[in-house]
């Protein structure tokens, strides 16, 4: 018997930079130019962002040096498909896309995704600049590295951590944004201020109106706050082994309430009812104060997230949030707050409150 | 403009044992329950190796504690596709798996590659075991972690660097191998001496009976000592910036003939052909002396690798090595020998002199 080791201990620097900034899109050709020296870009967008946005990156990548091809998808959660990545590596292949070039990932979450999984993979590896375009994107899915395409069924069961080289945010990209899509990208935005920063809850709760209508240093306030919390914790922990989990709060029920509606509600429309259901849970559970809770209600409903009652019957939920794959061993775990700012990680939580919280929180009552 | 800094800079340690033994086999199951407390262990294999390892390691894995799932694809390069990988994701996900559970490669390269890149991508991740069962999967393709599906036309154009958890080598499964595989497997062999080890070159001038008829200390020592040198390799460079390079040898060519060959010829074939136009470019450069390169001639010839002459064309091999992914700006980088043992890259050589050797290397002359 023979035993040879392989010693792969390593220093790995993956660190980037996240730019946030109104008006960044009039300069991304230049930006992107001096990030990956004589590389083509392959522009992935869909319909939607590349009517809105690519034109603009083209006019200037003559002049700013960069070659540019663009990779267009249809809109929609269902491009995030193993069929649509197929598509993509053989367009990369077609255009001899090669280790020295690098992927640009211009849209929302869905774009992202696909864009960054499909560079993760192409040739064992490209890099890939992430251009968030969506609010949700912009707070919660270009940053981290996550990446990954759905199986029938089965949302990002396929994918990888993939480090960005770069994330910049134009945050006048929202003028386009679709309300409901605003919105949806806020309830991250609450989750955010909930578990991790009470002075950016009190900053939600006074600058709504700034917000809601894209006041720029308002939302370019709230971007990069929501950045740097998900980037403080995204570092203490890239592959979810633990702490990264504090992302989840509002998630347990809000996955479950996604999966029943069917992709009815958006994403953010979900979180909020999972808010308001996890910190009933915590508040009954005597973790998470009456005022506190008071508080998060009354800023969900500023905001207008998770107003109407849904008619989904708790059992199936319960049922929806034991199947979560991000649960271990059967038992429900939940990302509970102790305080606005603060949380705590809970797996003890009784089924029966959970059912009576999520009655009340589906009533709206 | 706010500026945030996403700080990823760690210490990774993706260290492995490789354990080379003859009748690892029987007690593979012990071996890997021991690996993944309480996972679950989805055994990629082809229909040939299902048959030929599955049972045993069925048979003994109640006993030791393991819970196994078969999941078994045709045998075949036709494989390593992108459709098959979606159908072991599928069967992954109807079978539940999380990321406690793990992935065990049974089997050749093709098994190794495809099982490596699923493992690598579900759900974000699973570890993986490899256990190659052809002297080409143990002497090669199972240590670095190199893992990937062929796009049509374009070999290896999907994948990732994953490394195994382990690797476990039994060179008693070479008994079963058709002499064909295992020849192709020795090309390898020999260029693992030629660019690393005079030592182990001479081993294997002596060792030629005991190799070819399987005697196991000699299979013993020839794998353990190609995992070492690969080993060693891969240290230094795990990302294929430029060391990892020099197992290129005999490949620049010898991709092309495979290329050219539609592979009706075995890719250790190949590269056999490729070590002998290669070492003959660094002989005419006066890199190569000609004692050595007499001394691999010999080698070559007494393991019956690249006896026949080949009906191709010199001018398409010479494109099709410029067409080469692993090439940079038009040229074709080789990786000569020097000596026995040591290689230099070059990106000079002359294509007047390519064309003329490649002419003498086709008609064995
Ligand atoms: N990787 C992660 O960590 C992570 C985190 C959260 C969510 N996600 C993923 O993100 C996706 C959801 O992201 P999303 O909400 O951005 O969805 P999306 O990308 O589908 O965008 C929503 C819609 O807005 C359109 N759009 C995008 N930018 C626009 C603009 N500036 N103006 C007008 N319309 C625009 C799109 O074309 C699309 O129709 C999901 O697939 C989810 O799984 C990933
Ligand atoms: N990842 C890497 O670093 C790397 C390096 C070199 C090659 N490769 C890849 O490896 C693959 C080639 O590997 P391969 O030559 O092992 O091919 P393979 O896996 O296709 O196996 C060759 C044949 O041998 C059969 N077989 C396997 N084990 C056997 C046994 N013990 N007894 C009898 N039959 C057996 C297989 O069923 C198959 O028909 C290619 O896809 C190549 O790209 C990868
Ligand atoms: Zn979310
Ligand atoms: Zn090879």
């Amino acid at each position: 018997m023979r035993r040879i080791r392989v010693s792969l201990r390593k220093e790995v620097d993956a660190s980037y930079d996240i730019v946030v900034e109104a008006g960044l899109m009039d300069r991304l050709a230049k930006e992107l130019s001096g990030l990956v020296s004589g590389g083509r870009c392959a522009v992935v967008c869909d319909f939607t962002t590349r009517e809105l946005f690519v034109p603009a990156l083209l006019d200037r990548a003559e002049d700013a040096g960069l070659s540019c091809d663009v990779l267009d998808v249809p809109p929609g959660e269902a491009s995030k498909s193993l069929a649509v990545f197929e598509g993509l590596l053989g367009r990369l292949r077609d255009l001899r896309y090669t280790r020295k070039d690098f992927v640009l990932a211009l849209g929302g979450g869905m774009v992202g995704d696909l864009a960054g999984f499909t560079a993760g993979c192409y040739m064992r590896g490209l890099p890939v600049v992430q251009a968030p375009t969506t609010l949700l994107s912009q707070v919660d899915s270009s940053v981290g590295g996550k990446v990954a395409v759905n199986l029938p069924g089965a949302k990002n069961y396929v994918g990888l951590f993939h480090q960005p080289k770069k994330v910049l945010i134009d945050v006048r990209t929202l003028q386009s944004l679709p309300r409901r899509e605003l919105l949806s990208g806020l309830a991250e935005v609450i989750k955010h201020a909930v578990i991790a920063d009470a002075g950016f809850f009190e900053f939600l709760e006074q600058g709504r109106e700034a917000l809601l209508t894209l006041d720029e240093e308002a939302v370019v306030r709230t971007v990069a706050t929501c950045c740097a919390i998900k980037a403080g914790i995204v570092e203490r922990d890239e592959r979810e082994a633990g702490p990264r989990m504090v992302l989840n709060y509002g998630h347990t029920i809000g996955h479950a309430i996604e999966d029943a509606a069917g992709y009815a509600l958006t994403h953010g429309e979900c979180v909020a009812y999972g808010m308001r259901a996890e910190a009933r849970i915590a508040n009954a559970l005597g973790l998470f104060p009456e005022s506190d809770l008071a508080r998060q209600e009354r800023l969900l409903d500023g905001y207008g997230l998770a107003l109407d009652p849904l008619d989904m019957d708790p059992e199936r939920l319960i049922d929806l949030a034991h199947g979560d794959k991000k649960n271990a061993g059967g038992r429900i775990t939940f990302i509970l707050p102790t305080a606005i700012g603060q949380t705590t990680r809970r797996d003890d939580v009784p089924l029966d409150l959970v059912r009576e919280v999520l009655e009340a929180t589906l009533a709206r009552a």
